[in-house]
């Protein structure tokens, strides 16, 4: 498998879960300004959407879209019991994959990363966001994951809620989810990944810095 | 099953997948103002974020979001083929039902939808949807569906692009999006399901000028 990410981006959670797995993956590097890899090769080949996560499988299909390869992923890599066996649960799993692709990551986090956003774009999606949390917060308290074990959904939601540092969300409002997230960053996989990919993006932003 | 919609929301895609399926539900008409049921419930109780779809499954489950409810529709009504039975093509099910849910439903189409959005969060829907389209175009050029054959993907997608005569997205500009439009519109499962609710929001259009 070869897995094209940007550092810190939501290709995070992909790592993450072939960290759980233990499974071998070739990390592919993209510059999310330039879309290009760190190979030299034009990413809008592999994906036009320039965005990351994508996964070549073995069979050399291209996968993009998070939710579809972290299911993939969990598919794939049954023994690392990374969504639920039973129907119930996969219902439960997918439910919140959508919840965070949707509210979160697409409508809430995603307008407040993007320098190119104008205030207004930024400025609704704050204010949208501080319910969609608190819904969240609700589903968290008294509980250790999203789902009754650590699951896929728990990678991409670490991996959204990680982004808060670079906007105005307060996390301490939500004192279920600030914890959720300070345990979540504890767990081995996502230390690793969390700290082999601060470091990428530390890189990132020097040669950003370089070119300019 | 109980479906709680609103009337061409994204709810319209559940009932165009159990028309399809020939399967019985009872539909809950919610106000998307109001958040009151037509039955003259609170429907913050039934779904705290107050949108549709919900269903309420025979188990007396309440599952939430478009593509988790989708999926189940299509898994316990297999007889109806709305989704691919092989691994790969569930796995292309999912990519297009995260595309749509992410990157058109939430990121495009629901600022350039939502009256109390500001114009930046407006114009920004707009500027980045384009490149969305032009990435759906290319894909449905040459091709009837989304995948092999018709899906609930489908059944989504028309809901969403069914959305486009209430912003300033110019189908036209995407002549296999709008041919691809047009088609799905006449399929008789979406030509009832749009007929049902064009009526339904027609009324309820009348009630909310009724109580200003």
């Amino acid at each position: 498998m070869q897995l094209y990410f940007s550092p810190l981006a939501c290709s995070a959670a992909t790592r993450i879960c072939l960290y759980e797995a233990g499974a071998e993956a070739a990390f592919i590097e993209v510059d999310s300004k330039t879309k290009r890899t760190h190979d030299g090769n034009n990413y809008l080949e592999v994906h036009p959407l320039g965005l990351v996560p994508a996964l070549r499988t073995d069979d050399g299909d291209v996968l993009t879209e998070n939710a579809s390869i972290l299911q993939y992923l969990a598919e794939t890599l049954p023994q690392a019991g990374l969504a639920p066996a039973d129907s119930r649960g996969r219902v439960r799993l997918r439910q919140w994959l959508s919840f965070i692709g949707t509210e979160l990551h697409k409508a809430t986090f995603a307008p407040l990363l993007d320098a190119s956003a104008n205030e207004g774009a930024k400025s609704y999606a704050l204010e949208k966001g501080a319910g969609r949390l608190s819904y969240l917060e609700k589903h968290l308290a008294g509980r250790e994951f999203l789902l009754d074990r650590f699951s896929v959904a728990d990678a991409y939601l670490v991996t959204v809620l990680n982004w808060h540092v670079a906007t105005p969300i307060d996390l301490s409002k939500w004192p279920a989810l600030l914890a959720y997230f300070a345990r979540l960053q504890d767990r081995p996989s996502v230390a690793k990944a969390f700290l082999e990919e601060r470091k990428l993006y530390g890189a990132e932003l020097e040669r950003r810095k370089a070119r300019t």
